[in-house]
Formats: C-alpha cells, structure tokens, sequence
C-alpha cells in the first residue's frame, strides 16, 4: 500500500537505460536553470534602493551607476563560466572545478558555499515570491511565513517526480515571465519617451539616517549583487543538456546572460526614473508595473503573477543543483552515501526532501522576509565564484590547450573580480548576517571530513586485503533457547534449532515455581532429547539471569566457535493484540544486541504466527 | 546504567522470600489505608454547603441533618465492610466478591467502577490538597494545575520504592492530621460553649437562586457521600496486613470508621455553628480554623499543612488499590498481562505508573478543581459498594456458616442502603458529570471482555492439546544471503551460513554492473563453493528483486522444509555512524518481517562489529 501511494504521488519507476531520454533541450534547460538568475530582477533593484535610501530620497538615483557596475561584474562572470563550461563539459561547477585544480580543501569550501546557497535561493525566490503575491493581494500578508512553506511543499513534490516533468512544468511561466517583463520595460520606455508617463503621487522627501559614505554605496552594490546569484546554475549541470552537452549548455547561458543585463538594466532605470521609493508593503517591480500599467489594469496582475510564479520556481533551480551536488559529494565519501543514489524516478530523492526541509524550516525560521534573508546570500554565491575561475585559471595554466592564454586571462579576470566583490560583500554584510556564512562554511567543511575519515576507517576494517586475520570458518555451533512456556511456537523453534545445530539447550527462568514445574511435566511430555535448564531468579527478573547464562555459556567458547540465541516468538495478527503480550523476547533482543561485547552471538527470532 | 538510575530512583530488588515482611502493622495500616477516607473531612461538607447555598444562605443550616443522615450510612456500610472482611479473608473487595457470588459480568461491573475511582480518588484528593495550600497562599492559586501533577508524581516515585517505605512515609502525617483535626474541633466546640466564637466579618446574605426542593436537599445528600469514599480500601487490601489479617484488618476499619463519623460531624456541626459560608479562592476548612485559631496563628497553618498533606498523601490509598486489583483482573485475564507481576521492589509497577499518568492527564483535563470532578467520583464508589454488599449477601445465603443469618441482614442493610443512594446520587448528578461514568463503564467491562477473548484465542492456538497437526522436525534448510559487497563482514556471515547449512546460496542484485563485476570478482577469490546469483534491477531497487528471488524459492519449499534469510549487517562503533550507512539490511528485514505470509521463513542477522 506504502508503494501505491508512493507511485500516485510521484509516478511510475523509470529504467536506468531511460535516463538519456531525460535529457534537456536548450528551451527547456533555460526555463529550468534560469529562473533563479532571472528572477532575481524582481528583487535586486530593490534591494540596492533600500539601502541607498538611508541617505535620503536623493540619493536613489545613484541607483543606475550601481547598476550598470553590476551589469559590467555580471557580463564579466557569464563570460567566464562560458569559457568555464568548454574546459569542463562534465559539468559538476564550483565543487568538481576547485577540488580538481585547488585542492580537496578548496573544493570543499566551494562545496560548502553552494550547498548553503541552493538552499537560500529556496528560501529568498519562495519568500520574495509571496511578496509579490502581497503586493497584490495585501489581504494575505499576514499568512505569508504558511504560504511560502506551502510553496516550498509544492516545488519539492514537483521535483520528486522527476525532471523532465519539472522541464515541461517550468517552460511556460518563465516564457511568460520574460515576455511580460520585456513588454514593461518597453512600455516603461515608451510612455516616459512620448511624455505618458503618470508618476505616483508623490509622497514626502525621505529625510537621510546616515551620510552617503563609499561605504554605504558598496553596500548597495552588494545588495545588487544578488543578480548574479543562480547564473552558475548551467554550468553545474551540463550533464542535464541533451547532447551535444557543452555547446547546447553554454548557448543556453549566453542566451541567459543577456536576458538578464537586459531586464535587469531596464527595471532600475526604471524605477529611476518613474520616482519609485521602496516600501514594507509593495514590492518596487509592484509600484512600477502599477504606474506603467494602472492599478486595476489587467497588464499589472499579470506582471505580478508571472512575477510570483517565476521567484517560487526559481526554487527549482536548486532542486536541479542541490541533490546533483550533494550526489557527487556523497560519492566522493564526504556526505552520506544515502545521497548518492538516484531514486526509481531517477532523481536524486533524498537530497530534494533534505533540501526543502531545511528551506522550510530557513523561511519560517525569518518570518518570510526577504530583506532578512539577503545578507546571508551572497558570501556563499562569490565564494564558489572565486573558487570556480581561481580552479579554471589553473585549469588552462596546467593544461594549455589550445587558446589557453585566452581563457586563463578571461577567467582570471572573472577571479579577481569576483574575489574583490566577495571581500566587499563580507565586509559590508557581517553584520547583517553574513557572519553566520562566516561560521557555517567551516563547520561544514569540517563535517565532511570528519564524514570521508568515517568512511575510510570502516573501508580499512571491512576489507579483505588488510593483512589482519580474517574470519573463519565456524568449527562448533551451540545454540541456547530461553522459553517461557511449552506452546506449539516453542515447538517449532526447538525444531528449527535442532536443523541448525545438534548442540541446543533450552533454558528456562523460575520467577514462579509453580509455573517453572509445569513447564518442566510438559517439556517432558513432548519427549525431547533437549535438556531444559532452569535458572534461579530471586528477584524475578527474566532478563538478568538469562543474560548471566549466556555469558556464562559465551565465555566458554573456544576461538571459531559461534553461539546462536534462538528465541521463540508468537506474533499476533493485530497490532494492537502486541499491548497485550509481555514482549519479553524483543527486550531480550534489545538487551542481547545492546550488550555487543560478544563477537561470536548471533540472535534468532522464530516466529509463530497466529491465524486467528 | 539504565538499571543502576533505576535503582537510585526506586531502591535495590528485593528477594520474593521478603514479600511477608512488607506486610502492615496497624498502626501504619491505618495511615497507608484510611487517609483516602479520613482526607474527605477536609471537603465534604463544603460540598454539601456549596449545593444548599443555591437555595440561600438561610438552607445552609439544613448541612446538619444530610451531615447525621451521610454518618449513619456511614455506619451501616463501615459495619457491612466489617463482616465482608470475615467472609473473605483473602481481601480483594468489590471485584473478588461480585465476580465470585453474583457472576462475572457483575465482577466485571465492579471492577471497572473500582478502577474509575481509584483514578478520580487521586485526582480529586490531590486537587483538594492544592486548594488547602492555596487557601492559605492565595498567590499560588494561579499555579493549581503544575503543582496538582507535581504532587502525583512525588506520590507515584513513592509508591514506585515500595509498601512498607510507603507506610513509614506516611504514617507521621497521617496521625498529624487526626491530632491538628480533633484539636480543633475540640478548641472550636469549647470556644462555642464558652461564648468566646468571634465569628467572622458577616458577609451579605446570599440570595437564593433555586427553590429549596427535594431534589436539591438529595444533591446536597449526593455531594456530601463523598466522605464515605475509600472506606473499602481496607476489605480490598487486607493481604497486605501482619497476620493475622482478617482480625487486623477488621480492628483498623472500625477504628477509622469511628474516627471518620467524629471529624465529619464536627466539622459540619462548627461550619454551622460559625456561620461559615463557602467561597471560591477559599475553603470552607481553611475558614474554619482560622476562625477558631485566628488568621495568623500558627495553629492555622499547622491545619493547612496538615490537610494538604493527607489529601495529597490520599491518593496513595488509590495506589495501593489500584495496581493490586488491576493484577487481580490480568490474572483472570481482563487486563493485559503486563499488570500482572510484581516488579522487583515487590510492587506492581505497571499499575503504578498508568495510575499516574491517567490521574494527572484528569487533574489537567478539569483544571485542577475539585468541584468540577466530584460528580464524577461518587457513582462508581457506590457501584462498587452496592455490588459487593450484594455478593456478601449471597455468599452468606450460600455458605450457611455461623452467624449468617445476621451476617446476611447486615450486609443486605447495607446493599439496599447503597443502592437507594446509588440512585440518589446518579440522578441527581447525572447532567453535573455522572453520565461520563454511567458510559464509560460499560464500555470498560466491554474491553475487558474483548481483552479475554483474546488471551482465550492466542492459548487455545499456541496449546499442544488441542486436534490440530503440532508443528514437525525440518526435513531440509535451505539459506540464502543477500550481500552488496565482499568484506570481513560478508565472510563472517558466510561462515555462520554453512554451518547451519550445506545448501546455502548467496545473492547480489544488480543495480550497477561495475559494482557487480567487482563482487564477482571477490566472491570468486575468495575461494568458496557457495554459489552467488546476480538478480537484475532495472529500476534500480534492491529490495524489490530480492523480495521476488525469496518468494521464488519459498514457494518451492516442501512440507517440513525451512528457509532462512541470512543478512551480513556490519555494526558501526557510535551511534552517529548509523545516519552514514544505507540500512539496506534493515529496510530488507523489516520488509521480510512485515510481509509475514511465509511461515517456514527466518530472517537472521549476523553481526560484523567494527572496533574503531
């Protein structure tokens, strides 16, 4: 029944030969990888004017240079990870990139800083998703921690059953979403141009908290950096393209990177210059699209739902990445190993179930608020950055293929520049947040050596190339049977204990004598040559005489000998007629397998079963 | 050292041989047994006055009257119980004596209203012990509910260590209390007589909200029979007096009879004579004494203390009671078996404990108030009264021993006596609570039907007498052993395998061919004659194949033959070390476990401990 359910919920199983069939193409690959990188115009801009406008009103403008500044970072880390995917159309990103040319440790913090980030892509586009939702329907602000964790359900389970599904689901909304934002941006364009354009009423001068210092500009533009984040998201999954992999996947990213500018670009210009001025309660691309469209215009609801649908699948982005990483990871022995397997739909469940959980959890956990979550964002997304170019830089050095000086000096480039934004953002951002990046990113790297350490110690045990003895044959085998009464389940475990061995004692513990003689008058009259030992038990305990005994009986072993503990079990065939039966057998189980310090043991239930 | 906090918790076992040294004097027989009955002085009559109150402040002097009217029932029940004792000897009470004389159902009636006011007596004396404390420290009022079940988890640690302990705890108490009770109303009834009562500050008048009717002359009757609950705990324990039991038993329940009549006559015939009227944040007891010793005095708080004592140390009558009628009815198989034993401080800890438990679940439920509960004590304590003088009734017309002719007017005085009030009181409080108790005992007697059918079911099934064909010897044992790969914990198991066995077949299923080729390889290096079968997996599942494989070769088994499931399982050193391991073996066993429709199957594990 557990299987039907799970079938309903997420499909049939695929075949493993099946997977090539699951493969992308290009349109389908944008609208899967891309809507994190695209979305985030819903919520850069904003971001940068939030923090300008603690300088006053006046100071927004500065808006567009920060802007264009981002742009010239964004085209400068798009060509790089462009050339990034030709040295590398294995794909697998920032992780296999740096572990290959920087070292383990590298790798690792490059691993660490993705991890942390496709989770807070989760949480960011599902919490800004919901603001845009609000800014619409202001009725449902008080319900938004609920509705993003709602979301975040709706994605996972979407991505459980598979990716090509995910492909088919997600084209049409991005489509949409770029469609209707261009035709804003145009329309934006055009009413200021012709001298349409209707400014909201304007509200009062904001009056300055703190002095414009370069300071505070860096830290706007680090609050606009979150455009670039989700733009490596095509390079780490190549593998996902149809073949040709790497030229369809580094198209695809082209295609991206201008979309991107362009939308980007237009809205703070935008916003500029209709006089926008962010607020709690309406997010900026909502104020914009109202004063380009009109309030109740039909044009204004569709930005604002294609806007939502886009950030809350943007999501998805990171339920591609997320369990592909944590996949390789696993193989390489530094996470579980339980992360490491496709699932029968050929995703990689378990990370997508880790991966909406924690997302979830990060959500509630800041109230929905994009604004709170932000300054956690970008240290990781710079990081693995770096990391990626710093890898390719030496890539190119060592393998010299042909244009090799091109792409070294490209992704150097990419390297430092990137390396300088990380170094602003960190310091512009530690204490809004950052600083738990700061922490984690150790602690984890920590966590997965400690993980590789484990693996290899039981790899070294396990082994039978280790020079230690190995096991051996088993030269004599004893079995001891503890009974509580002599029913037709004790019958059939003594005749199954008889099959395994000739060498079987019963034993049986006299907590009430009465009972201990009946036992004894019946073990006679089914006529077994079995001896039946009885056990003393002054304080009627069962478990510690028996546990004597069997210590007893195991400290007499010889080397090569194994001792089989064969327990007699009825099982009802309720669960509830469980509560009505003293579970002797399974605490003894439980005390035998806690025990562990007898190498030589084994322990058997044999089971009665009960028609009735 | 589970077991070594469990005996600093609860004291060291003691031996079976020691169970008649934890017998009862009658000294501290008195305290353990009476206190339930003795404690219901402290809030009868406010009982009766909360319910005349109704019909005005003039109708409060109609308490002495039901007071005289509550006394002489008194006397007749305490005076049935007395000759129920001599009748049988062996205690037991309302269940033994119902079950025995009038049948089993009415046993089961019996005891199913027995078990219902154990709980309710532990959770109505310890809500009037919080009251008495909090009479005298209103601040604490708002903290009834946390300290009501801090109380009974105090009382149920005690009873855990213990009878004797228990009757050496409580017996100081006790008899403070019978002294500090009797002071009083000596003090009080000298003062009145003397003319030197200076009653409290004359509150209003109160104005009647109801006629005074008969129907609430027989409430006030109802509300105040509350004192005679626990005057049977005597006849239900008299096993755990010295001997000779009988006569000591019979000596204490006559001594606290007399004891009981005094107190509630003197308190009621004082609350009259002070003009007492009851009050929500204050008890009628607490008005009392202070009125007599003054609001300061240190003799009030010695009342305070003593009462709140003995109503919290009240509830241990119940956990005398109930654990030991409890054992009785799983002895006879009603209640599950686990009730049945003594632990190892020769209490029966089982019961114990869900006494607990279920008490304070109720005392939470009904907000720690006393009133709200009383409706609900007194239908099961005169269910069970009615029942047992019935049964003594017969017994005497049954057994014609000396003396039965009175033996059997007396207890036929009593049965009719408790039957009429019986009435009274379920009519009366029936919309007030009664009704929960008038359903719940049927269904009780319901469960502890369905509890023996089954215990009937499962022994006529497992017993060797009966016509059916008795399980035979294995004729042939077939083993098959799933394995993911060859390492020291493989071989282990493979040794165990061929000694139980010659016909043992290993198994891998396929889920990556690389992986596979490898074990093969190792399987064949390591040199052994057991043959391995590759199970193909195209979805991946390793459950799934194997699951087949074995239902392939179960079906194939003979009458009389045996297959047993062998599973390698390695055994990390730490607990965390289990989350890094897929617990292939222990998803395969639980699935072999749960599919339970092979009944010649035996799933073993065989243990590989690593040392690191």
């Amino acid at each position: 029944m557990g299987a039907s359910i799970r079938r309903l919920l997420v499909g049939s199983p695929l075949e493993t030969s099946q997977a090539v069939h699951e493969r992308l193409t290009k349109v389908k690959a944008l609208a899967v990888f891309s809507s994190d990188a695209l979305s985030s115009v819903a919520y850069a801009t904003e971001e940068i004017l939030l923090v300008l406008m603690l300088a006053g009103s006046s100071a927004l403008s500065l808006s567009w240079p920060i802007a264009v500044a981002i742009a010239i970072l964004l085209a400068i880390v798009a060509t790089s990870y462009y050339q990034g995917i030709h040295a590398y159309p294995s794909g697998g990103g920032a992780y296999i990139i740096s572990r290959e040319n920087l070292g383990t440790l590298a790798g690792l913090v490059a691993g660490a800083a993705l991890l942390i980030d496709y989770v807070l892509t989760v949480a960011v586009s599902v919490s800004a998703g919901v603001a845009a939702i609000t800014s619409a329907a202001p009725a449902l602000y008080a319900h938004r921690v609920g509705l993003g964790v709602l979301f975040i359900l709706l994605v996972t389970w979407g991505n459980l059953r598979g990716v090509r599904e995910s492909g088919t689901i997600f084209a049409i909304p991005t489509y949409l979403f770029i469609i209707s934002f261009l035709t804003m941006i145009g329309t934006g364009l055009f009413k200021y141009v012709a001298g349409q354009a209707t400014p909201l009423p304007s509200t009062e001068a904001i009056q300055p908290v703190q002095p414009l210092t370069l300071f505070l500009l860096l830290r706007a533009f680090s609050s606009g950096c979150t455009a670039l984040t989700g733009i490596e998201a095509i390079s780490n999954g190549v593998m996902a393209f149809k073949p040709p992999e790497a030229r369809n996947a580094s198209r695809t990213l082209a295609a991206m990177a201008v979309l991107l500018v362009t939308m980007f670009l237009g809205i703070t210009w935008l916003a500029r210059a209709y006089g926008i001025i962010p607020k709690e309660s309406e997010t900026v691309v909502s104020q914009l699209a109202r004063t380009i469209f009109g309030y109740e215009s039909s044009l204004y609801y569709l930005i604002q739902a294609t806007t939502a649908f886009i950030l809350i699948l943007a999501a998805n982005t990171s339920f591609n990445g997320f369990p592909r990483l944590a996949s390789l990871m696993a193989q390489d022995r530094f996470l579980p190993r339980q992360l490491a397997n496709l699932g029968d739909r050929l995703v990689f469940s378990n990370g997508i179930v880790i991966l909406g959980a924690i997302a979830a959890a990060l959500l509630a956990l800041f109230g929905g608020s994009t604004h709170a979550l932000i300054p956690l964002y970008a240290v990781g997304v710079f990081l693995s950055f770096t990391l990626a170019q710093a890898g390719l830089v030496r890539h190119s050095l060592r393998e010299r293929q042909s244009g090799w000086r091109h792409t070294a000096i490209i992704n150097g480039i990419g390297a430092i520049a990137t390396g300088v934004v990380l170094t602003i953002i960190t310091a512009t951002k530690f204490m809004h947040g950052a600083w738990i990046v700061v922490l984690l990113i150790p602690s984890m790297v920590c966590t997965f050596l400690t993980i590789h350490d484990h693996y290899e110690m039981v790899r070294r045990q396990l082994s039978i190339h280790t020079p230690d003895p190995l096991p051996r044959p088993v030269r004599r085998h004893r079995a001891i049977m503890p009974i509580s009464g002599v029913h037709r389940g004790t019958l059939k475990a003594l005749y199954y204990a008889q099959s395994v061995t000739d060498d079987v004692t019963a034993v049986v513990v006299d907590v009430d004598p009465e009972q201990t003689r009946r036992i004894r008058e019946q073990w006679e009259e089914i006529g077994t040559k079995v001896p039946l030992v009885v056990l003393p038990s002054p304080y009627r305990s069962v478990q510690e005489p028996l546990m004597e005994y069997i210590d007893q009986v195991s400290a007499s072993l010889d080397k090569g000998d194994v001792l089989t503990i064969i327990l007699p079990e009825f099982v009802p065939r309720k669960a509830w007629h469980h509560l009505l039966h003293n579970q002797t057998a399974l605490l003894l189980k439980a005390a035998l397998i806690y025990r562990r310090t007898k190498h030589n043991e084994v322990v058997v239930d044999v089971p009665y079963y009960l028609h009735e």
